[in-house]
């Protein structure tokens, strides 16, 4: 941006979080191509069209809805007002993105979020029926109706099938609607220890969605609807939160790019970052630090002494989590534009880091 | 998209609207040069930064706030919500967007709109005054307290600046906040008959925003909001609608390429659009028809026999307005990309039509 | 109150409105009996109990609900947000009480509001069906699903049998519910050109409510609601409206009272004060005015030169609707309070009164 | 209720709540004197008007709102929405009424409470404090701006003025509103350790109210608004939650005699409630059982063996809140109505009990 002098790059490479970059090549390449031809507006696109068909297909039915919309907010909030009337409330873990990072806009649709505390990150079966034993007094209490997860979760962990199941039971027994958050579906999906596919999320839950933004898009989420009375109206609450967009070919292009194959781009990309996550958490703990919690997906949580923490600031921006005494919890973030040499870079420096170097 | 076999263009060259092609070249070329570097998230990007920069330059102050939304439906539903407390009402045309084409998103986040009766799609001082007149029975009637309207307006009016001044002078002595919707406010100030700038703008609204979708941007309006309190809040208004994109840069990217010269490329977008209007406004009375409106923007409102119409048709989408008896109104969009050669089509079309050829 | 020296009356005689006395007699007395027992609370008490079961006999069936509510604006906004969806509207008349004199209740919670021109302040086939022609681009405009009536109107006439069964049908054939605004059911059900019975009201509707504050209650309004589903949910609503009562009593008391004998007190009351206001209408056109309106329920409108109007208001107070030249036209309103002595004051008065006075 | 045969008393005396009764008789004759005037409608009667006037002579100032509302759930939710912005949030101690029992009626206006653990069912500096530094990744969380508290609390506990004193100054520098509800302020101001006075209240509050319904009243609530331009504007928000009754008389002329004398019927009622809930207490006692917590106010919270506990059943309805194996704890509310004779019924059954009469 000479015009303005403004540097362009971050002063450090950063593990701070996975969206940092912009859009992988191919994505980017197909909207290039694509750019010119006149589309119909408003996500009828061919674009948008070719995407929902080649999702439908990656999830084996023909006849759910696949709605885009700009950001992890609004498919959370758009979804969660959907699915509610006005006196119906959401259960969820207080570790939860729509509880801690969305700016009450759940609320602001005017529901209730029962708070509860998770376990490694994820809803149980205890804890769901804790909350519902907790939320009888009616009709004085807002009435649970749908709960929130997330796969994978907030502090990387993600749900086994046999997890998944038994959640969906209990909301089956109970009338309540299992509503999955997506945003790191793909480092969930291709986790060394998962056991799920996108069918069994399809399957599993009665809606979700597939996050774009931080696997490979510049923007976008797809929710999969998978009630066919609630997607004939889908569209309206997109619309009316402002997340249908005009030119919806620029999301629809980056889905048909990223499910196009079988073995999908999508897929690839959160391998790469499950991955580069695996090589750092070796080089931490080869070196003989810990991680505070075992990494399955792109986040990793470790415990530094605060001397080394403050040696690897002067290279990496990353997230300092948590203090205790000497040590701090870190999260260091990765994704598919994670660069090897700056993975081999910080493995240097942790490996050759000596208390005395302070 | 041979892995679909869907065709990606429409069978006919579309006048349908100003939303059919993807972004201008110089934008997305904008887009590929900045992919790889590594920005902070949620508009705090360095091309973002820059964008604000470049817009406040060309407003003349730099102590307003700007704020980057991905549709016109987040830019008005957050910038109304963010103006108004819940007992607060707007005053808007009734041919307004947030009246006709919002899906209720204002009154989705609680606000009334007291609808008025438009004069050549604008709102007059005359006009405002009644709807002041008529909605004085408090507190049983909601407190008008925003004047909503569009420049240019939905049927491609513009404000002069008398105009506009006038409906300023009576808000300020009546406690009201006067909001411009600006999807097509670069065709309005680049109009042949225009006297306002951006600045005049900024001067004679209390919050306006630029609309990017409709003029050369793949997505983004930039909200422009005068009151330093408001905008020290802003952000949250945007956060909680879901419309703060985590990859921000891609509507700052974008920004800052339209309005990087000093006479950019937004308004250079915008004449082309004006001018395009222009050539098949000629074409048409030049062929004997009349227009319905004087051709002030991009919209041509043509009132041409059902035959030449249906003629048209086979060549050509566009939205068929009204039909009276043996007539029609038809309405033509143009835009930055529309084609001269199909412009030259059209005018040969048009000319050479005789009712015999029924 | 002579702790504060305040005077506890109004100066002059009111026809302002029909809410200026206390309760009926029979009604404050009821209220006194039933002081002293200990009752359940949040109308789940004995005589919220006995009233609803009366108010079932009166409309002949024993399954649907009757949920009471302190006031009019609560009975309105809690049956429509209990009905709709977020994405759907109502179809009002701009007369509609909704639309002029609940600070935008409907909107608050949510939900667009869209205006139609009345005819004798009531809603026709022909306007309904033209509201839904006029909104038809979905998901842009938000879904009319709900319409919204008064029987008595706004301004006092009333809906015939074969009227509401056209609305009905309407409704049916397009989706729709129809929901009948209750304030003035009395006059309405006991006028002399009435042939509407309450349970016609609830095989006509969709949902209505029964006001009691207009006529002989304190307070409360009770609303009938005829969905099995949605009556299940509906305390749900009443009560995050802070419209369910700890001492709900207050109104069962009351309706019980009202609703007791088949010829009940509820109607007795209503056809006195459609009495009085025929009596009122007579003395008019008897002194050789005239009326802007049939007098058809409790609302007199006539049109008088201000001279006369000026020589009334200094005996008694009412309200001044519209002035034409040397002409106002004033409303009267009376109730099953309204005094007959001063029926008889006003008819002197009024023949009485020579121009050559002034 | 001859015409319904229901019976309209419960079957046995009841401890479980302090709104089982109507209106204090001197309330009721108050009603009764006042009924037949013709009084201004919705609030600017001369009742309610000598209710306002009486209400700011206890509080020593006359520049103070005093608006009347039906219930609690309508003051709390009614309050916290004129004073919020959309994007701010409540704190509020999880036991607080608006978290447990109000049908999510603050979130359904739109905001977020952020639930804290209470101490002895209070806020406490550090709580807040602590709820504060959680909430600060703006604008990602919504913003904290008001705090909720109860005086007295849910557990009948009451705040000393120091406690208050040290919440209000963190209040200050935080820039947060706080807000009290006075369901129960009467029994607080008046506990036998309490040491604030109404002044108190209103001085180291923004914002509270004075329940009528627990202390006296039919039903209404008196919100004080300290903040004139929130008065200036407050009753459009009574109005549009439909809490604005048209016969404002039957709060005002309640209210008017609640607070008439200096020494006024309010406290005495207050003061009947907690002599009432002492004795309770010291019947536990006396008879040697615990409390699981002090009594302060007119809540009694005991620990009995389970077979009392049934004991007591047969002859009285109250609320059992927790059982721990052999034992419960029981919660019994009394009021300015609670019976003597019933007081020295239950002394006499938990002192003659013995475990073998099971």
């Amino acid at each position: 941006m000479p015009a303005t002098g403004v540097a362009t790059t971050q002063p450090k490479y950063s593990f701070t979080d996975d969206y940092s970059e912009g859009a992988h090549p191919d994505v980017l390449n197909a909207l290039l191509l694509s750019n010119n031809t006149q589309e119909v507006g408003y996500g009828r696109d061919t674009y948008s069209e070719a995407a929902r068909e080649l999702i439908r297909r990656h999830l084996g039915r023909d006849d759910v809805g696949v709605f885009f919309v700009p950001s992890g907010t609004s498919a959370n909030a758009i979804s969660i007002a959907a699915c509610l009337r006005p006196h119906e409330a959401v259960i969820a873990c207080s570790s939860g993105h729509i509880v801690t990072r969305e700016t009450g806009a759940v609320e602001a649709s005017g529901h209730k979020i029962i708070n509860v505390a998770p376990k490694d990150g994820k809803m149980t079966p205890e804890i769901l029926t804790k909350a519902l034993d907790d939320n009888w007094h009616f009709p004085h209490m807002a009435k649970p109706r749908l709960v929130y997860i997330s796969n994978a979760t907030e502090v990387g962990t993600i749900y086994t099938k046999a997890e998944l199941t038994a959640l969906k039971r209990i909301c089956e027994a109970n009338g309540l609607l299992l509503f999955a958050d997506g945003a790191r579906i793909g480092t969930a999906l291709t986790a060394s220890i998962n056991d799920l596919t996108l069918r069994d999320m399809l399957e599993l839950t009665d809606i979700f969605w597939i996050g774009g933004t931080k696997n490979g898009a510049l923007l976008g989420e797809a929710v999969v609807v998978k009630d066919t009375k609630l997607a004939e109206d889908f569209e309206f609450f997109v619309k009316q939160r402002g997340s249908l967009l005009a030119k919806g070919r620029i999301m629809g292009v980056q889905f048909a790019e990223l499910f196009r194959e079988e073995d999908c781009l999508y897929f690839k990309l959160a391998r790469q970052a499950n991955l580069a996550a695996e090589k750092l958490s070796r080089s931490i703990t080869g070196a003989g630090y810990q991680l505070s919690a075992k990494t399955e997906t792109n986040q990793v949580f470790a415990i530094l002494p605060l001397a080394l923490v403050q040696a690897l600031q002067q290279e990496f921006s990353f997230y300092v989590w948590e203090k205790y005494g000497e040590f701090a919890v870190v999260r260091l973030l990765t994704t598919w534009a994670t660069d090897p040499a700056q993975l081999e870079r910080f493995n240097k420096i942790i490996f050759s880091w000596q208390p005395d170097m302070e």
